[in-house]
């Protein structure tokens, strides 16, 4: 039988390791270093030959070079005739470039499906995409892992649920994301409408559904630069929010999202280990849920050859 | 007819000038910037339907970025209906990366061929490739450029040619590439021949051929960190030469590059603008010869169906 092996490139060692340790296994012995000129250098350090391969890397900033790590990694693991290559990749960058919006904008989501695939990737483990629809860039399999299950067990622990809880989607295109977090705490969701008024106007955040006298949880996929998740926080306690708290599986945290967060009327940010955090980003705030356990099993489960759905579907129910 | 059209990404903006003038036709419109996150955002702005595509862009430092970059813009102007997308790549990085010198080491060279490929180039022009093999990982037409007649242009404006001079190979592996050069200036060629007498023993220059009482031109496709040419320089003075020149195509200029070369004997550092170079690397004993009207003629060329070869053959027959 092939063996199973866990490598784990330079974005996310620490989530690595708690998935090698659910799986049961030692991370696999790899290099990546740089040469002089920048040049990614990859050493595999011990014999593959045969095995089932999975390998670990979240393409977050810097976003090039974790995916050309990536990629690089599994060019060598193909030649080093490797039996499987499942690419696990709990945050998937450039994943928000998933259509043609304008004219002429590539679709970028796309591009790096085709790249992994073309690279020699024959399984992918992914974990809330951007859009659901980015598994069908892909012609092998993808497995699709949620946070939502993850989330709602912190909020669960912590009695943030029933009745006097709103699950808040801050726009229309997250409500999917918003009813599940619901089902799971048993609350009623509202959703933010932004409206521009008129042109050249600041948006107007309307908030369709009851908040008043109630704790607010926001969820949404991603926290990149907090504009919109802050500005949504403030409207909800302007409507009488007694608390509001954030959900959201992947901390990007770029630019000015550490300050706005800070200075904002959220009380908690709840994340996961999905991408890993610079020192400096780690508000006080926040609440860090790891999705090491999740992916472990799921690997598990996929080297059983059993559904890996189970592990997140109807937990509750 | 296809409208021929030349766009530039950010790696060598002035070197795309050049061609673009050569060639007689503006810049096409386009931009490329960050979102907050650091993913690449990029615009084509205006119409390229029906047209054929030159897309100038080194993939020297920061050559994941400038890589992606590349991928990108590919991929924006397939979807925007380009009839071809020639990639001029004046220096392809990971060059080096070609073959498994070792077990389990990836081949980046080929895996960047596919990813251009997969991403919908169909055409390469490249300049003086680490490995003339490289042309073989596209299965797009390769037309492959030569530097050395532009070198040697310079040394014979110079009179740095005839018996007085040797062109020397600062290994064995750039002997072809000294032979073409020596033809052109007439000279004779000398080989470094290095040798570690035993293990842990430092290296001994050996020079094959006669350099005493002569100018010496050491030439090599590239100088990285400029260690090995900086020494062979050191032997080619020991053992008599009177002055020491260096050509290359391709200036990587890395790490302690720029300091090795000031502190040496060179006399003059003579290298074409393929990459770029930070105004801190712009050593005092630079030359710089352009390939702007070199790759300019080129396209021209290809664009009227004529053969590339006659602009780098024979010349001097
Ligand atoms: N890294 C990024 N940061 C911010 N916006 C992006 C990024 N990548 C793509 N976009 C833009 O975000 C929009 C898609 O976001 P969404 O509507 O949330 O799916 C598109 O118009 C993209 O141009
Ligand atoms: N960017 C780089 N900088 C330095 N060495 C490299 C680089 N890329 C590849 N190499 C190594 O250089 C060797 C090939 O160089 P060469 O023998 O000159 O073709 C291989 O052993 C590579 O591992």
């Amino acid at each position: 039988d092939p063996k199973l092996k866990i490598f784990a490139l330079n974005s996310n060692k620490p989530l690595a390791e708690k998935i090698a340790k659910e799986v049961g296994v030692e991370l696999g012995k790899s290099s990546v270093k740089r040469f002089s000129d920048g040049e990614i250098q990859i050493n595999i350090e011990e014999s593959i030959r045969g095995d089932d391969i999975y390998l670990v890397q979240s393409t977050s900033a810097p976003v090039n070079d974790n995916l050309m790590e990536l990629l690089i990694m599994i060019d060598a693991l193909r030649r080093a005739s490797a039996h499987t290559i499942s690419v696990v990749i709990p945050y998937y960058g450039y994943a928000r470039q998933d259509r043609k919006a304008r004219s002429r904008e590539p679709i970028t989501a796309k591009l790096v499906a085709n790249m992994l695939e073309r690279a020699g990737a024959t399984r992918v483990l992914a974990l809330d995409l951007h859009a659901a629809q980015i598994q069908g860039f892909f012609d092998i399999p993808v497995d699709h892992l949620m946070g939502a299950p993850l989330l709602a067990d912190y909020f669960l622990r912590n009695h943030y649920n029933g009745e006097d809880t709103v699950v808040v989607s801050p726009d229309h295109g997250g409500v999917t994301r918003a009813r599940k977090l619901a089902e799971f705490l048993k609350a009623p969701i509202a959703i933010i409408d932004k409206r521009r008024p008129r042109p050249n106007v600041a948006e107007v955040m309307n908030i369709v559904g009851k908040v008043d006298g109630k704790r607010c949880i926001i969820i949404d996929d991603m926290i990149d630069t907090a504009g919109t998740i802050t500005l949504a926080a403030a409207a909800l306690k302007n409507a009488g929010a007694t608390e509001v708290l954030v959900a959201a599986t992947h901390a990007i945290f770029s630019g000015p999202a550490v300050e706005r967060l800070e200075n904002s009327v959220i009380e908690q940010v709840v994340v996961t280990d999905s991408i890993q955090l610079a020192e400096d980003k780690k508000l006080s705030k926040l609440v860090t849920v790891s999705v090491g356990p999740l992916i472990g099993r799921a690997i598990t489960r996929i080297q059983e050859n059993k559904p890996v759905s189970p592990l997140f579907e109807n937990r509750f129910k």
